[in-house]
């Protein structure tokens, strides 16, 4: 008989990972569906979100946070504070430093076998109509993460995209919140729902 | 025999206006084309555009640009620097006010009986993936300015709606600039037509 | 026997003139000690403050709050937020924008025999070493005022330099709040006696 | 007789630092200080700034340009870009980050047993009535390099202060630029030369 390690999974981000294991967050319901499933023994699911978190802070934790724990996978789910401090405190990421101190972790992480999942940034503003202000800018920067997981060679939860699909549909009336969200940016109870939904299968997907 | 006042037209905007009267400018391109079709003397053409505009600067001037020159018809063309600027130096103008100065301003030459005709602010970027960082913001200054012709029953020329169509088809290679434009945001020759054949039919549209 | 019409005295400003008329707003306590002194029948003093207004918001209300309502004193308090909201949300107006607003709305005041009094921007933090993000951009914002006020001979309520001064030493902790403000802003009952102590000698001033 | 191996300092910085070894830039000026007085065989001046860095570039690049370099002592002079991006770009650093990353780097050096010295960031603007828009931002800043200097027992070259004293004198026009730099950031032929003259007495300090 063996004793199977559990596959320890690290999700790593913003204030929106940080509500991951709240009793109603993603990370608690991916939890609550592999037990469902019986799966619950072969992983460990950890949140490694800190509030108001871009880019270069998640590098700055990162030995500490990521690399001394020793992952079997890591789920980077980055950059919405990075486009909006911008115009919230004039202390948002250029695009090309989101590149490069991404792509430096991917590297890293990659380099010593370590899986990792990539997340483009959800939403600022759910109105369907693409007149959320930072559109453009969310674009561009999921637009980044998709070419950083195909260089790469990560699998990739492509949550902007989903969600934008989804709010067509879900939004009949172009509001800017309260449908997967409860303050445009931070998930609500059916947001939490959507994102546990779209990283469930990651865990089980064969690495690239 | 009647002799006919020639219908007196100020183009109202910023730095692109200011442009129009340029030998390939807008302006220029459009009383070309009245020459050619033996149209010259129906019609006056005046630019008034001053660089680095934005709406508030539009009214600060109203009374001496527009309102002390009794137009017929004044063009409003004016949006990009008020979206721009935010990230550019922290002075852009907010939605409500872009839309109550832009209201007010239409209302009151409305009033008077004067002819009003409204354009989208164009492009910050020509990417056609929807990635230059301002496409939201824009896309929200779009909408208020086609909500504001509706409400005020204003002809309207939809250049970012028309752009962006014409730059899904002739910017295969996704290239920031270079198509319309010449540095992103002020139009090259190519820019220059498209906008004088945008606005030309307006000239002879029937008032709303 | 004379009676004579009170001087009508309007204060136009931004949240912090909206509080004028509070309880313990400055307003309020300038009434107070007409009274006390026996003149409250020589003054009406009117509160015409908007919260979040910057300079190009006065210009607007211009006509509306303050010239139909035929003043024989306007007090000018304005310029926080045309500091503040420059990395708050990227939209703080242009020095130069500050200057010429303010100066039409003087000049067409004195034009029409009206007396003002201007207003230095008081604080965004008072930390009195210096190191207010702002302190800088409210200099430079402080002293436009004062040139303006030199330019067009009017009575000038210095609130900035005073504050400053009062903070040196009234401030041992260099705390950011608390002092004069709540919020390192608005003023608490300390700094709304401290405006109306400063202010209060202006409604007696010989017109400039 | 003992040959000794030079002492080898590094200048951390961004693009000021970056012009430090050109002809008239202040690495170049120490160098010919040091030749002037026999002691050039005693160091090794190596310059190590990078355009537009701010301190998180620092630390992304601090492995392979500082620590694989085994300098005996490092010169940080950064800040400039941290508050000159809020305005420029939306893409300044927090103040919390500043310091957060700064700290990290000077307790590694020390950690290790390198010399490190700090310098506070210099000037935008050198207008010397205190209305140079970022002077209360880059005071606070300063603070910040100040006790981080104290903190970590680190030699500080305080460039802001002793340019502030500088222009009070010698800037009488109160002139924007001109004086110590070319363009109200980077250092003209006066500036380099006031930098080498400030940072040479640091080379032969005794580290603390």
């Amino acid at each position: 008989m063996t004793l199977l390690k559990p596959k320890k999974v690290i999700f790593f981000g913003d204030s929106i990972t940080w509500h991951g294991p709240d009793e109603d967050g993603f990370i608690t319901l991916m939890k609550n569906r592999l037990k469902t499933e019986g799966k619950i023994d072969q992983f460990e699911l950890i949140g490694a979100g800190v509030s108001g978190n871009k880019i270069y802070d998640l590098f700055f934790r990162f030995q500490k946070d990521i690399l001394d724990k020793q992952p079997d996978v890591v789920v980077i789910y980055i950059g919405i504070n990075d486009v909006w401090h911008k115009s919230q405190s004039g202390t948002g990421t250029d695009a090309n430093r989101y590149l490069n101190f991404y792509s430096a972790m991917v590297k890293i992480l990659k380099d010593r076998g370590i899986e990792v999942v990539l997340c483009t940034p959800s939403v600022i503003g759910e109105k369907k109509d693409f007149t959320n202000p930072q559109d453009g800018d969310l674009n561009a920067y999921g637009q980044i993460v998709r070419e950083i997981a195909l260089k790469y060679n990560c699998n990739l939860v492509d949550l902007r995209k989903e969600m934008i699909k989804y709010l067509q549909v879900n939004n009949p009336d172009n509001a800017e919140k309260g449908i997967l969200t409860r303050d445009r940016v931070h998930m609500n109870a059916t947001g939490n729902k959507f994102i546990a939904d779209q990283m469930y299968p990651v865990l089980f997907a064969k690495q690239r």
